[in-house]
């Protein structure tokens, strides 16, 4: 069984959802399978907070009836819902983050990056999330768009859940609340017995906020060097943090990387800045 | 390996759901995961006309808004609403079926008959679809109340979905769209011959060479900024190596870095070294 302590350690973070109702059955499919941190990254508080106020009502008063389709939704899911947080952008709701997983519809994206099964992702997932320090972040995009490129660029692995693909489709995606229960019946499934057998992680793993700081200085050298100046390509923000995502991935190093750059740039002539 | 005709003779029962917009997501969720023959027991027609007209609306005219709730559960699910059928009674929906599997929560039934789990069931449902003339049906309950004791009298499996139950926890239950999904995850799982195959990774691995040209010029750079000076328990040449590893795990991304290090050399005035 996956030990309660390490369910808490797992995120899930829904980007940019719409829809109260999708929320709220994200917190239910939480709730279903006994996971806690919700996190809600949306410039508008509205979505938000109607189904964080409706699921609380469900509770006082299981009788009155609230906007019919987050109550139903959120049947259950009151206890997350009310600790479920909601974040500006992206970056604050992951910074305490020691890995980053976003899920994908696959196709027509361009990535280069691989994006692994749900099957093959969940057990990676579940020794990240062993340490005690360890948070482990799930990101699911908005029901129209998925995560963007830009938001994919802050995970540091990729999944996708398997779907049937008929010939010709084009366009392959699941709902928001069956896509995270699916994750979550996955993470469930096998329990921590293999995992635990696997040998402990004792370095400190850096967090998402650690590698946005080395992202932010790399980018730095690369424009105070007059690197970002002839290699433009190689120098956009998303490209920058896909390297920095293999860099430091335990604290100990990412200060190292930090320290590094940091010195490169006071050593370095501003002038092709 | 779930073939295609396997698939096809795995049919899903909703027995009694009231909502039209659970039969919409259970049908989105059949058409995800590559499944097709959707049987739906209700003595009123309206709930099923309903949803069945509204998919087909959807894929007619797809810039027309129908009813919201149930247009947007069975966005794509339009194929499986237009074959669904529609019964009065369970015991003429699966009058065809060589296997009744029922669903249910566990807890406060009194059931004295085994119930499995949704991961040992999967597999016995499988292989009962092998042969040609076999038809599998996974039955679930209303919303409200579940499949009734009658109604798994009519099953000769029982599985339910594990799900996380705190202390004290009376009434479990799922989401009947995601109860669904998950279901149909685990019987496709192990993989569909037609499932578009995830993406290769296409890029070439850097090779131990490209590391270890990144661990000199590193090394390089460290001594040309003055950092092997001022930290050389970070700059010795093992704890570089240890770094580089995990830099350039393409053949481009050592590129990159390479050209960002040679970059840096140059620009770095060397009087410390």
């Amino acid at each position: 069984m996956l030990s309660a302590a390490a369910r808490a350690r797992i995120t899930v973070v829904l980007v940019g959802a719409r829809n109260p109702s999708n929320i709220g059955a994200a917190a239910r499919a939480m709730q279903d399978f006994g996971f806690t941190d919700l996190r809600v990254v949306n410039e508008f508080a509205p979505p938000f907070e109607a189904s964080q106020l409706e699921a609380s009502r469900g509770v006082e008063n299981p009788g009155v009836a609230a906007e019919p389709l987050t109550a139903k939704s959120a049947v259950g899911a009151a206890d997350v819902m009310a600790n479920a947080r909601r974040f500006d952008a992206l970056p604050e709701a992951i910074a305490d983050c020691t890995l980053v997983v976003g899920t994908t519809a696959i196709g027509g994206r361009g990535l280069v990056r691989e994006i692994l099964s749900l099957q093959a992702a969940a057990p990676q997932m579940l020794l990240a999330a062993l340490p005690a320090e360890a948070r482990v972040a799930l990101l699911f995009g908005s029901e129209k768009t998925g995560l963007t490129n830009e938001q994919l660029s802050h995970c540091e692995m990729l999944l996708t859940i398997p779907l049937f693909a008929p010939e010709g489709a084009r366009h392959l995606s699941m709902n928001l609340g069956q896509a995270v229960a699916v994750c979550l019946y996955e993470l469930s499934r096998e329990g921590f017995e293999n995992a635990r057998e696997l040998p402990a992680i004792h370095e400190a793993a850096a967090t998402a906020e650690d590698r946005e700081r080395l992202t932010q200085l790399l980018l730095d050298v690369m424009q105070a060097t007059g690197y970002a100046k002839r290699f433009p390509a190689n120098s956009r923000e998303s490209v920058v943090r896909a390297l920095t995502l293999q860099l430091g991935k335990s604290r100990d190093e990412a200060a190292t990387w930090l320290g590094l750059f940091r010195h490169i740039l006071r050593k370095t002539p501003t002038s092709e800045q």
